[in-house]
């Protein structure tokens, strides 16, 4: 594992579907293979999971902010939990530790994050999650992308991170 | 003042246009002579300022949970500043401790307000505040509502109150 | 009530003594009297539930900050009680929030706000609450004071808010 | 790096006497020989800087909770920088995220640590840090300990995780 690595924050649903799941462990996998850390919510459900177990499998780190005080929801492909005790203002955590943040399919927690990420200037790349034009403004301005595969997601981040201090 | 009166979260951008403004005013003025308490963001900016001066008009009580670990950027119009030092994980505070939510126009601090609002299935009415389809699923099970008056949010409000224990 | 009162933070434990419990009731009561806006941890249990009740009786308003992400266990004798859902994280939130602190006997989690609003410059009064030369230096520069009354503490408080803008 | 590896939360002042910065520069040697992860306050200061300078010339990972919003103060030694923009609420998390809590010499900051960490019941191991009888209950009851040496600490912690689940 590289030290100084970029941390990249993975949102989306506590359930999900076959297909984002699948999804997600693949950007997991490829997370892990460009040397980035992942960053999820840590719980062992959904796409925190899915993510999680692809970053695993390639040896890539994984982190998870966790919204218990207790380790008992926590995935077994989480390396390290951070138990914030906090319910969902650790939402805020998630997206102000990542410096680019992948939001897949997920219900209101997930559009509370892309939102606090575009707030805080984090890019946000949407993975399939269609958050209509609310966030217009920030996809004119460079900050809100939209990809339909985890290879394209990873290809923005590179494209992100290279023009970005 | 009533104690044990019912806590109304109006929520909204830090920048308000007039007509916002003035809307969030009357709607401060209508929530106090009800006899509820307002809860919103405390600082002395936009929808804030304007919800709060409208209460405090009629006077009313008014509660600002603050982003802030200072009383600098406190409006004057709120009566207990709760400064928490938290920034925008602050949000997840204001619609917990709000029976309702009324959403304001307002940027992506607004629409993460809504959306942690509804995880925690508080009902949100949206005030002239367009999120598009995103919330659809909530609209049509009752716990997201859209309304164009403040005199409207304040009906819609009473009939909640009545709906629920 | 007054608008615009001085927010006077109690602190103490989750299970209090008799004789505790009588000093924090009492303590609630003259806080009131003096149109200040008592602030605690919120619960229905000891200390909280004690100065709560001191302070409502005499007509005081009354602030609950509660660990809680529900209102289950929140005393009868709070009028606004601020839901956090953030456990023991919500002790930095008391301390910044409150002009002046007084620690009644507690545990660690009283200990801890006494640690807290000490960093942050908060005065703080100990009632009967013995925390050795822990805290030495903020007692010599003023910041720190022992006291064994309720009337006493309130004397302190006076004396405190002269001082101070 | 070993994956899995036990999180042992090191905290003391923001300034640090040179015995002090030693003894927490060895201390992050050990832990980092051990296999365990370091988690700290993240800053460029004090204790926080000298622990994870010792880890990391171990080849240890670490990890810094981080009070600020942005990375300006995280010191150059920190793998893994979790900015909570939370000020002194993040010692919740802090502690809540350990396995086992070491408290080297500080402040009033380091004395909420001990007792939020203690309130949560997490194992905390003083090194030259002197809290007087506060916490003598704890003390009795195998939750609290004094060392002098890092070494001496190490042991320690050795004996709690073997007696742990």
């Amino acid at each position: 594992m590289k030290k100084k690595a970029q941390i990249i924050g993975v949102m989306g649903g506590g359930s999900a579907s076959p297909e984002a799941a699948r999804k997600a462990q693949r950007l997991g996998e490829l997370i892990a293979d460009q040397g980035w850390i992942l960053l999820n919510g840590g719980r062992s459900a959904g796409i925190m999971e899915a993510s999680a177990k692809g970053a695993r499998s390639r040896g890539g780190l994984t982190i998870g902010i966790l919204p218990d005080d207790h380790a008992g929801h926590t995935s077994e492909f989480i390396d390290i939990p951070i138990l914030t005790g906090m319910g969902s203002a650790r939402n805020a955590i998630n997206v102000l530790s990542s410096r680019v943040v992948v939001a897949c399919p997920g219900g209101a927690g997930t559009v509370s994050e892309v939102a606090l990420a575009l707030k805080t200037m984090r890019p946000v790349i949407l993975l399939d999650f269609d958050v209509g034009e609310l966030f217009a403004g920030a996809e004119k301005n460079g900050l809100l992308f939209r990809e339909s595969t985890p290879e394209g997601v990873v290809e923005r981040i590179k494209a992100l991170l290279a023009r970005e201090p």
